[in-house]
């Protein structure tokens, strides 16, 4: 048994205490219908339940991140949160420290890579955040320096018990919107989502099936529950799928505690999926989204996941939206 | 006076009546935020109130016209709605007759020009609906003569009571989602949604602005309004708009009565300011719509309606997202 199975898992009532937290200054995210043709080869697809979209990409800020951000930064001590805090991501969690550091009154530092593009450095830096860029290998030593030395507080994009709390209400609204939900779908990059939102869900309704989704050429966390062992894939195989939320080389320590004792399944979708997901939410959906965000639904409408005949409503969790519109153009004028 | 202002308005019982008839068979939209730039020349836009969307692209076939066409199909005494309903369109409203009379197990027929594109017509056949192709000239004429050779009941895209009464339901809905709004923006063609809004609306609220939102290459409304007397427009004038769902000629009687009695004031929006409005709710509102359904965001994105000071939220009408995958892959790629 590994050690990481027997940290404590994050309880239903800190995920009631982060959804008190916010305060109605995070948004309650709507479920939105899909009435998307399923392509499941040789199977029945007449029978299966509707899917429904819990549209995290309409979040503040287009992604789910701000609820981990904003609970971490509310949680901290008042003296503790006035050294501000640090945070590393090219992506969505760092928009989200910045903001929510901003709504505290309270200084960000976001470290992110020299080859992060511009528009991704400005876009924190909008937020208020100071960005400090270092090369790549310095990216996972640096903040923790930076920690170190400015008593600044260290918010994890996954590996937090408060961030994954925040994740968690994603899935405490979900049970609220959606009552007769017989499976979640929910993307896997590091596991914070997933972990809160089967806290969340299994704490309540243990027989709602929480089945993970990662793209195949990122299946780090289904190799690692399959094999009941943490499995580290080399950044140059993550790096290789067009998810770029979705390119975490690993579980974190206290995600792997979560999803090995409440995830039921992690499934994986083809990169092909991926943009038949992002076209059918586009064509029939009327949602745009990135492409880590289609991931969830590509599970659903490629027939990777499968409900059992006769299942309630199945959701998938739509993780963002922040997806550069010529991406998207280029999706909806190929044919599938 | 014209004659038009003295027929009886729709009352809140009869749009309270048509959400009953429902009975969740048509979806209760959610209201959507945007955190759209807005591009107000010579105005100070960092007071304005948050723009919501109403968002009717997500209502099941992809626009409001559901909940008319199935209110009057639901309102018709059984030995009257046995005998099947007929009614005309080249769009939204055709396939909304097609779907509300299959629901109710009777025969619909449904007469396009036979100028449609074959993807509009399969689209109507596919719900069922018998497709009668006419020349342009005899679209207006056929219908009822077919109603009255074969004693099915006409269902007016929009000079209808039930109609009116059905997408009412947009407006009684939205007072319960937005507690605080304090003004709501409509797009007009034949005028059967800005009236069901308004009824529903002003009924329960005087307070909240009504403003409808025409095309200016289609602004027989506004016209109408300012001078007090139905305007009639010229076919070819009104099919230089973009926005296909707004080029009725006039608005309809009934319609007409409601408008000059209910609502506050009719602007208008240019070409540029669709394009700009679709452009938005792309990128910024993560919605794909077509330009019809552009139309009322565009009034307060650009500028065309502006709130007094201090006022609450303001929510425009996204009335439909049946939008050709091209058109919005070229405004998406488009600068502005």
């Amino acid at each position: 048994m590994s050690p990481s199975s027997e940290l404590p898992l994050v309880g239903l009532s800190e995920i009631v205490a982060a959804d008190r937290r916010f305060a109605g200054r995070i948004r309650r995210t709507p479920v939105l219908h899909l009435d998307a043709p399923v392509s499941a080869p040789g199977r029945t697809t007449e029978r299966l339940p509707e899917l429904l979209l819990k549209a995290e990409h309409l979040q503040m800020l287009g992604s789910f991140k701000i609820r981990g951000a904003f609970n971490a930064i509310a949680s901290l001590p008042e003296e503790v949160r006035a050294r501000g805090v640090v945070t590393f991501s090219s992506g969505n969690h760092g928009k989200a420290v910045a903001h929510a550091a901003a709504v505290h009154g309270i200084k960000a530092t976001v470290v992110m890579p020299d080859t992060a593009p511009d528009v991704k450095i400005d876009g924190v830096r909008a937020l208020g955040a100071t960005v400090e860029l270092v090369t790549p290998e310095r990216r996972d030593v640096h903040p923790y320096e930076l920690a170190e030395r400015t008593g600044a507080h260290m918010v994890h994009p996954f590996d937090s018990r408060e961030v994954i709390a925040g994740q968690g209400t994603v899935g405490l609204e979900l049970l609220q919107q959606v009552p007769a939900l017989s499976a979640v779908l929910v993307p896997v990059s590091g596991g914070g989502l997933i972990s809160g939102v089967a806290a969340a869900v299994k704490a309540q309704r243990p027989d709602v099936a929480v089945i993970g989704v990662e793209p195949e050429l990122a299946a780090d966390a289904a190799e690692s529950l399959r094999s009941g062992e943490r499995a580290v894939w080399p950044t140059e195989d993550v790096y290789r799928t067009r998810a770029d939320g979705l390119r975490a080389t690993s579980l974190g320590t206290l995600p792997w505690a979560h999803i090995r004792q409440l995830v039921d399944d992690i499934v994986t979708v083809s990169e092909d999926d991926i943009s038949r997901a992002i076209h059918g939410l586009a064509c029939h959906g009327k949602q745009l989204v990135e492409p880590s965000g289609a991931v969830a639904p590509a599970a659903f409408l490629c027939g990777r996941y499968v409900p059992p005949a006769g299942a309630g409503p199945v959701t998938a969790v739509v993780s963002g939206g922040n997806v550069d519109p010529a991406l998207v153009a280029s999706v909806l004028t190929a044919q599938f």
